[in-house]
């Protein structure tokens, strides 16, 4: 299944030589117009300077039309953070002349089709989007077929090429903010426990706190379905507490509307007697009032990476960096704001630690 | 490239024997759960009363598995509006037994893929939503393979199946609750020109003006690309005029809270010195201060039906309604209330008539 291109300098070759990401290449090669100049031209130089005409753009792939399906999974209704993964998938592989045999919609999570697929020669390999799978399902289908994991749910066997970002370093950067800001009662709404990113998300608000000489307390978190209405749900339990935090930080933005709007439904004013934080950057973060403070992922960039993975798989090799985790953007708005002093509690660290660091 | 069916009763047949619709007997012959099991059994009944044991579930077809391929074209980010008929098109066609290839994203606004499917023997048919491609493109492409179009941007030519919801019904239904509140003066803030929703959605609050004796003013009316930031200056624009409307209808939802948005930097209070309203009731109307009254467009839906219109044409048949408007339905929220007598100018029906409506 390889195609003719041992002679040419690969995509990641170039991307060595030039300094740049092995994507900006895939893209200056595929023509793609979101490239400045500028690099541009220094990837052309890249390529000059290795010998050859590099890669040859994957539109003018030589295999036959039967052999260039790549199937995307994607088990869920594709809106918000779905819908710009998939987005992002769909747009690279069609640009780069793949054609996209799409799976999603919730009614998707009770079909398995990935092991059906490596039965079928015409599709080259693929995606498949917070997978519904066990680790051990998809080790079995990696080890058959070229296979990309986007956002894994679970912890996953070395050796399956995953892309995500890295939530525990977004979540401490957030919970940083909170730290400095004088909280230290902080509320943290997660996803399912079994998602490692529930985990993960946790992680990095108990490293912040520690920092500060706090052991972040149990019952200060939730786990729940991540919707408007749990949302709500959980937020008016942990603000009902008798000591109730001063901070939230909730696992999506949608999970953070529903804890405005409880916040509103208790009397609480957000920022003055209460912070909180989102997460995703979706549309909903912006119109809300005050608008979330929230952490931006790179969804469309997620899809676009997963599909120069799979195109290395594809090509036979291993890409050298199979687990990817792209860093994430906190943006600051204006559901956070200082601590307030009556529902700061004494901890050890201290209200003169708290405000110097604001 | 027909199905071996005729002996047996057609979906149509059962649907008006049970008196369902058709979608619904198509749903309970795939064994969707969405349907009760009341309603399952009317139609298990009209189809042993009509013979036979009904059309073949479409998992079973016997069609070669190459020639099972449909094509769905939604050249815009699959986020919102356009994920949702996308993920209902993805289920249906999934859940019945066809293979899905995706063309989406905004990049694909440049390609011109559906001609090229009419070469391709094993594609079935193809759905396009909210196509790029002019009229008698389509027309061109409708008379060489099965295609169905979703929310068809200009008036086609008869003979192709198309799918949309009746955009004047609902915005003279939302124009007349306006109207009934004493709103005269109402803005309206439509999509691109050449859109022929746009055309409807003014033609629908004509009526609904007229009916009260007023012809609505050109002024009135923006006309913009649809997002929020857009929204924001026309609003902005309709706000600042010397006698500024006292309702605006916005295009989308995406637009009111632009809208919104503009209001509140202008010092207006919604809805008490302004009306606003929204359309296709997405996720960030849910989230705003107040709540939007909007329309809910039955997206899901559009996308279930445009597969069972596909699945006829592929059949050899063409549907007996190619062209089928599906019904919306107003949500009055927060954002509307009674025209503010300051702003309320002398119309010809006068505010008596006003206040008797309400």
């Amino acid at each position: 299944m390889g195609r003719p291109r041992s002679s040419t300098p690969t995509v990641r070759m170039i991307a060595e030589h030039a300094g740049v990401s092995p994507a900006t290449v895939s893209r200056v090669i595929n023509g793609a117009r979101s490239v400045s100049p500028e690099v541009a031209s220094l990837v052309r130089a890249a390529i000059d300077a290795l010998g050859g005409t590099g890669p040859t753009p994957r539109t003018r792939d030589p295999r036959p039309i039967a052999d260039r399906v790549v199937f995307v999974r994607c088990p869920y209704v594709l809106t918000d953070y779905f819908g710009f993964i998939v987005s992002g998938i769909a747009e690279e592989l069609r640009g780069s002349g793949w054609r996209v045999e799409l799976d999603a919609g919730n009614t998707a999570q009770s079909g398995h089709p990935l092991f059906a697929l490596t039965q079928r020669p015409e599709v080259a390999g693929a995606i498949t989007v917070l997978p519904t799978e066990s680790p051990a399902e998809l080790a079995h289908v990696a080890a058959r077929m070229p296979l990309v994991v986007v956002d894994p749910r679970e912890r996953l066997p070395a050796g399956i090429a995953t892309i995500g970002v890295n939530h525990a370093a977004a979540s401490r950067e957030l919970a940083e903010h909170l730290v400095a800001l004088g909280h230290r009662r902080i509320g943290v709404i997660v996803g399912p426990r079994e998602w490692s990113v529930s985990t993960a998300r946790r992680a990095g608000v108990r490293a912040a706190l520690a920092d500060v000489g706090i052991l972040h307390e149990d019952a200060l978190v939730r786990s729940i379905d991540p919707t408007f209405e749990r949302g709500v749900a959980a937020a008016q339990e942990l603000l009902s507490a008798p000591d109730p935090p001063t901070a939230l930080m909730c696992f999506n933005d949608k999970v953070a509307t529903g804890a405005l709007r409880a916040a509103s439904d208790l009397g609480l004013r957000v920022p003055k007697d209460l912070s909180l934080t989102g997460f995703d950057d979706l549309d909903v973060g912006h119109v809300t009032q005050p608008r979330l403070t929230t952490v931006r992922q790179p969804l469309d960039e997620m899809g676009r990476l997963a599909v120069l993975l799979l195109s290395t798989l594809i090509d036979g090799r291993m890409p050298r960096t199979p687990t990817v985790e792209l860093s994430t953007q906190v943006l600051l708005r204006e559901s956070t704001g200082s601590a307030p002093r009556r529902r700061t509690t004494p901890t050890r660290g201290g209200p003169e630690e708290a405000t110097a660091r604001e």
